[in-house]
């Protein structure tokens, strides 16, 4: 299969924070959002392999900063790398002050999906094409975390993580040391 | 602030798919689960607190089995262990088939929910009080799942991780190794 | 076909209050609880009988306390006693105030529900087998209220209705006499 | 406070069948009717009385005929007789097949709302005034009905209930021996 | 096909707005309650020809007044005219506050509609018979309207259209003059 | 106020469509549709304004091509231009097919939109300033929809609508005769 480039899979999402999904403070519950980037994710998903696509996991996500009511909610995401039947969405999330216009960075998560044919049974999905410095940036570090994700569900033994190269140092560094986006 | 014992924060969620909830193959949206488990942690989080409680984080979750169309969705949370102003809620969701009433294991998740004043400050919450060998269990490992938190989000030097013992099988262990809960 | 206790049957539901669900003093309204009841009462039937199950009749409902915004709902049903195709489930519901965890019982309602083949043609149950004196009581009490559903449908002559005993008395002692559940 | 007419509470509503609202026969959910029927009931209520009104409770309530996918609903509601507080509402449903226009009578209710004040306490309401001999029979059984409700609550002596005649027969009669409406 | 009256299409659809369709002042968004018409529209299209029907178009629509949070919003609609496959449906929409009862008409619309067969294609429709000299007077302006509709989308010429006499004067007239019609 | 450019008020919406937002051929409801476009607009005017805006008119909008089950919905809007205290926006809309990634041309409709101060009273707004000879273009044909439109709702005697020159031809020109849009 040929490869794509990342900017295939780009999607992007506006959301508008609505009262039933509010918490008692009047912030946005976490899960609602999980939701909404699952389904940006899914978006990517599809149009990375053209297929149906389930999640397979989600990464440690951190939410960094509450969102309000009557924010705007702007999400974006797009393919990082595919393996041979999963792939690495990262999907980000600002939100939207609508007096000022400021937007800030709410969110970052990395979804696997996996590509499934009408049995649902995993298929070989084409390979990602990094175009720019940063998406190469993004393409290398997902190989690590999916060792990482691996190692944590216990299906690679420690002694074969060679990426993570058995440092929790490295592990920190796979997770977050990359800068924030710019919306 | 007195200890609760877990069984105070239990919460039992039961929920029937619905058509809009399906992908293309029909089976549960990731998302939607992730919703679901959200607010099951969040009366958790309540009843261990009678606070209002806010997502901070979400662990590495993986999704096993695929939830069909029809199918009953159960979820049990508790809180583990409460921190200063923290505490990891686990979330277990098991699918229920109605025709043979057989339930499978689909999912497990650690959430971290922060206790929250008026103000949306975080506020000190009483400890939990593990009482059966479980309990005590989940109690010892949801301190070394936290210190895989803070290393991956950059807020703990690797060299101060002592209960990860800076060894990548114990990461393993912590996340993955212990049998699934009975239903 | 073998009879089933009671427990097998058993569902407990966890809802949170949601906006769209007030009424304009915040209360929540008395339609969506009536929802809510039948969705548990009808994975409850499913549970007895592996069946689709329809609602087939609701009891005389009191709304004894209302529940208010940001309250927790638990509803919990099971099957009380079957018939030939219809069962009698018992739901009941609490609110609980998530700032002081207190919780007071709230609603009562008997559903009738009849299982049905793929045709949507009523189809045998099997019996329901009491295993406790509190399970027992609700099994003899759900045949006097079925007398008394038939006869308020017209399908039961008055001189029929032997369990209910032509009187007015126990008519009442039918329908609200036993104690409140603990929850 | 003036009386007014029962056709000054009338309402209708129409909703069209949709897929999350179906069981797994793709007939709509009773749950789904019910919450319906409240909020029909509810607007009655309303303009009876000017005021917010609370679901006090709900009669036995039968269904007779399933509805189908892409069935039209149609409810109508009016007031049919006002206590000091509390109101008895009747609904009728009737199901309305998109491809031959066919309305067939699905289900009667009879609700119980009481109108609250600022505070959430009743408060009086104006009495309602029969103009048919449709509306004159309604009126004349709600008063049997409410009887028959105080009774089965328990807070009403069986030796009081006067208008039901101790007799099981009457009791038959009041709920169900009335025609179907037209639609 | 036989004529059909236009009562016969009429449909009437009560509403009552919820927290999420509001904006940040507490007005029903305009997109809901051009939702909410296209339904009410879409009913009366399949009771005037029992065919699944699709919104061809929407006329130029004003929004006179804003619907307030706990307001009642009833509409009514019915078909005015028909075309080979098409025909134009009119929603009234009107705004009732719940203390005073009092109406205020908020909206009209004009929509579009063409009944299709099952594979998706447009069918031909019976003839709408006008029976009052208000349904005579709509039938008329409705074919100026069309001939609006057809010069504004390029698909009529306009020296062809005859109708609207080649007047900017008489196109206001046919989309504004008539009276507000009676709740 | 300063003026702003139109690229500052671009917003993309993506929507999945649901089993609930569909007909009885699984096609998208056009009340759906316009509601969605509803939201683009309005996140739109309020980037422009940095106020709530609330609805006042949508143009005659045409549906050209059925929205399929499973496909994905790409909603894009700008400011085309400002008057004193409303603004124009154009919604353009476009349908994806996930196993090809085929984008067709679904809609398009121009919205107006009132920016209003806290006590719903309209307020002044910043005018815009077109970059590009297409957002040229679009600013010059705003003023003629404009007059069509006042035109129409009887606020603008013919004569005095000039821009439109009195000429049908050109009401046809300043609805439809500009290309669509690329993706």
């Amino acid at each position: 299969m040929e490869a794509r480039p990342v900017r295939h899979s780009r999607c992007v999402m506006t959301e508008i924070v609505i009262p039933n999904d509010l918490n008692g403070l009047g912030n946005l519950l976490g899960g609602r959002l999980l939701h909404w980037m699952d389904l940006c994710a899914a978006i990517s998903a599809q149009r990375h392999t053209n297929r149906v696509c389930v999640t397979a996991a989600v990464d440690f996500v951190e939410f960094r900063s509450p969102i309000r009511q009557g924010e705007i909610v702007v999400l974006e995401s797009q393919v990082n790398r595919a393996f041979r039947t999963s792939m690495e969405i990262e999907v980000n999330v600002w939100a939207e002050d609508p007096r000022t216009q400021s937007r800030r960075f709410c969110n970052r998560a990395f979804y696997t999906f996996v590509a499934v044919d009408e049995t649902g049974r995993p298929t070989p999905i084409p390979p990602v094409q990094p175009e720019t410095p940063e998406e190469q940036e993004r393409y290398e570090q997902a190989a690590r975390r999916r060792e990482l994700r691996l190692l944590l569900s216990g299906r690679l033994p420690a002694e074969k993580a060679r990426k993570l190269q058995a440092s929790l140092a490295d592990l920190a560094a796979s997770a977050s040391s990359f800068p924030e986006p710019n919306p």
